[in-house]
């Protein structure tokens, strides 16, 4: 089959012909590729940024946003047949240990991740197992929703955790509404009836977080802080989800948040800072937030199915697989995730 | 009557003979002051710390923590009467903005603080309001349990809001078995089963931590945060209550800190100063706490009724209330709290 | 002033002119009222069916779903002015009690129901406390909110303990799209993102439903049960909201709801019959919900106010007010709510 | 191996020799028995109860609380190992459907339950799963503990759900302080700090429940309903369990309960029978229970390796399995669990 492997760190990957992945575990699924999101984390992944972390070792295929066709199963998979077709969770978990037995798969202790530490989905065929298997509804094309299988996810993952803070009148604040933080805006009036105001550095993303349901929306100027303040009565937002964390939006996002109210850390890049006095005299929270667990795969699949959420996407010929990556790099994809397509449909 | 009063910041303050505070609005509550803990923030008080931020006119009674006998009540008063004894919430709320109709009175919009930004306790009388007041049991003397009216309620907030995180066989970590911290150790083994651990600079500190129910202690020298991943497998805790939050403890305590745990930040003074990868990686919760409910300390009483949790004091007449001041300032009150009593039973 | 009394129970209740109430205790706010919505409750009061609950003496003002304008405050009142618009909470609450301080005004231990224990809202006037006040906002006239203050609350309420279990991809079902019902299924897509299917013996109500947000309708014939388990794979929905409560719902909203799900009663009227061993086999759970809190009602005008729930109303003049229940009395009102204008703005 | 088989139902059982399992799939773990609990869930199967339900065909093994040591695991089993104590969670999961990805194993879509619907544990080996298998603390003998797999977890996992309403100065109630009851009753001073009243009809049971940790016990002679009440200030318990489910006692346990308050049905047989109106009027919850979680286990295990909890047990060697279970039919047993050992240590 054809991969998309990176050789060298720093250096564009290619296009290799390799040998086909065989189901070895009775857990094992293959899947036939019908489209792999392209994403920045691919870009880092190429630059070696992930190298120590990950330990893997090339030639290396990339790729971990994947749907596709199920064409061989291990001997013990009993939720997927042959032709189903499926969007797969990004991890391989083991099932067996603690968190993956509260449901919590992200922090399970025996996980692989292919595309970071085994080889991934921009390829002809991807094997993984059962437990990552989402079985897509007839109606969700796979190019349509790729992309979604893992910065969707974790958009998804930070607003299910918010909406338990999010009553009628509640405010949220978005930081952010690119890649991750577009999907957010469109779970959030999905989920919440809280009032939504996006921050956006670009008047044209925040012209489409409109479009989608924000009720406000404060361009990045410098005043940011300030005009959410104003927009919620001077006390700040119940919730605060910062897709960006990094370049001080981790100091105004806290700024951003109500006494009380709690910070959804979700971008990275950055550092926080701030006094243990102002953490307790506010009494606020900070959130952690990593992808999503499977029933969260689940669930906004099924909002996708309900036309909630979408993904605005350019898909690319397998063979122009660099040319994505390149648009993507260099900023030719505004507001749209590029998706290849190793064997169309 | 008589009240402990700061006539100007840094000096030592004076006993003076005041006029007495009388009922003036329909919910106001008149205490006769049995007991008057004293504690660190008096000290801070007396040396300005919070001049700018409580906006005091001097000369200013201090005293936040207190019990005593209701002497008289307002016209709408109707749950307490002249003669019970009561613990008195350090906060006078309003009961009518949302936070209050949601339980939460620290976050009340229109509060005052008796002893930080009105005459406070360390006085004959103290003129309080109904919301304020916790009828005691009569088995709880007034002396013994007037220093949890604010250190000892934070340290039960913050526990109660770990104990749903506490399952059996998870670990909790106390940092700090000082004032607060003494009072979170009891708590804990009353509330939840969990395994707990207790970090201290002080041996002699660590040893009463013991008594009261650590599992296992650390001593603070230098390698606390590898003995406590130690004993939790390489993992950390599910919860670590930080009760000192500076020096050190604040990066400590996130390091002790398992994947999906939280830290609970109690203590303060310092700062934190993570790197946003880090929180969403291990995606960890930071959680501030803030004194705590009337509800909180109406629980904490009913665990001290039960002899769950016990404060050690030494008593003081009112007259040597500046002595009393200058022992904790010195230092010469290891694991106790000092207690005045104006007016004893 | 004039007032809508009871007499005679069985026995029509007529316009009076009875003495002005006047604020009496300092949290006492005195109310013009706008607008009285006309409830089934009003006719069971008039029938003398809450004669021996509420011990209320005779002649009686009845009237609990009230809107109108602040006249006159009491001393100690700080959350309104005179001239505010207000929704009325329907129980006047104490504020001290321990689940006033939770924030659980319906279980007050020392609450009046003006209406139904103490002088109701069809009058010129209506004296309530503070604590029953919510601020409207300006763009919601009174006479378009009255109805919402006691039936919309329930049902507002409600959906509020149900939206925690409800996910994408979950099913939820109504029972009863009737007074109650009807604004349940417009507070359920406002906060939550589940399938919502709504079963009513009339089409036309369903036609209804249908517009508000109901995937799914299911005409009560007899075969309602087999509908809703194959609507839901054959599992029963999620959360079952039963807004009837009698004539056998009790039973069939239970044979809907799935294993480990949630049957909320709303309705009343008739009896569970269960067996234990149904309950336990099955692990579901039995809701009871009663009114609802003061922040619910907050929660509710916010949903108002932003165009979410609508409340069809047939406003009529306070001399026809004997009118307005006999054409409730006689289903006269189908989908709508009959509201008095005791002092049209 | 040698195995308990029913024949026919309603004859007593066989001790037979019959064929070793073996491992099949790649998840199967084959354990040698060390122990054994007799049930009365086991008198049931035999008498037939079970036979529609489970389908399951004669002759049969029966043992459904077991643990032992594992001796053979299949290809893809990776948390346990040849050699490995365990004990046995009762059902056999397959880790890929909805409920078992939320860790709601009991819910399980696929699951099979040993010594119920497939040959069980009253045997040399028992071939389950790995799902099922949690690891012991070398200082739990299989036979101390082998009783908790199944009516303990039950005990448990009710204990666990109710212990969020259980603040200090909260009331619980426990029906019955038989074999479930009695785990009960050990578990809530462990994870709670509420007042626990027991209720049975036994005196003798009533004593070994106040040294277990009741505050208070009430013999059930008819007025067991007023004497709860007059414990709880003549509002109710904040929670009752109820482990008997049956004679009275799912109207008892309902009065017992406060409004707003919960009512836990663990034990089972009889049948609820409750108003709606009391149902909304009181705003109380019927809360169902069914064995427990995988986690709950592994809790509930770490409970008894910190002594919190302990199942006082007679152990009977293999052949003597027809005695024990005659010695449960004929209540020869009191206060204590019958437990084989097929393989002793």
């Amino acid at each position: 089959m054809r991969a998309v492997r990176v050789h060298q760190y720093d250096n564009p990957p290619t296009i290799d012909d390799v040998p086909d992945p065989r189901v070895e575990g009775p857990l094992d699924v293959l899947v036939e590729v019908n489209a792999a999101g392209v994403c920045r984390t691919d870009l880092h992944v190429i630059e070696g940024q992930w190298a120590d972390k990950s330990g893997v070792r090339l030639p290396h295929t990339i790729g971990h946003e994947n749907a596709g066709t199920v064409v061989e199963t291990g001997s013990a998979v009993t939720n997927v047949r042959v032709g189903d077709r499926v969007i797969l969770h990004p991890l391989v978990t083991c099932g067996l240990c603690r968190p993956c037995r509260a449901g919590d798969d992200v922090h399970c202790e025996n996980s692989a991740f292919p595309g970071i530490d085994t080889d991934g989905g921009m390829a002809t065929y991807l094997r993984t197992n059962a437990r990552a298997c989402v079985v897509l509804d007839e109606d969700l094309p796979p190019a349509e929703v790729a992309a979604l299988a893992d910065a969707g996810l974790t958009a998804y993952h930070a607003v299910r955790k918010a909406v338990p803070l999010l009553h009628p009148g509640a405010h949220v604040v978005v930081i952010g509404a690119g890649g991750l933080g577009h999907i957010g805006i469109q779970c959030l009036p999905a989920m919440s009836p809280a009032d939504l105001t996006v921050v956006d550095r670009s008047a044209e993303v925040l012209g489409v977080a409109e479009e989608l349901g924000a009720r406000e929306t404060v361009l990045a100027d410098g005043d940011q802080v300030e005009k959410v303040l104003d927009l919620t009565g001077g006390q700040g937002a119940h919730v605060v989800l910062d897709f960006v964390g990094e370049g001080g939006t981790e100091q105004e996002g806290i700024a951003m948040t109500r006494d009380a109210g709690s910070y959804f850390v979700i971008g990275y890049g950055g550092a926080l800072g701030v006094a243990t006095i102002d953490v307790i005299s506010r009494e606020i929270n900070v959130v952690g937030n990593l992808v999503g667990t499977y029933n969260d795969l689940q669930e906004l699949m099924a909002l996708a199915a309900r036309g909630r959420v979408r993904q605005r996407t350019r898909t690319y010929p397998f063979d122009r697989a660099l040319e994505a990556l390149d648009d993507l790099d260099h900023g030719r994809l505004p507001g749209m995730r590029a998706v290849l397509e190793p064997v169309p449909l």
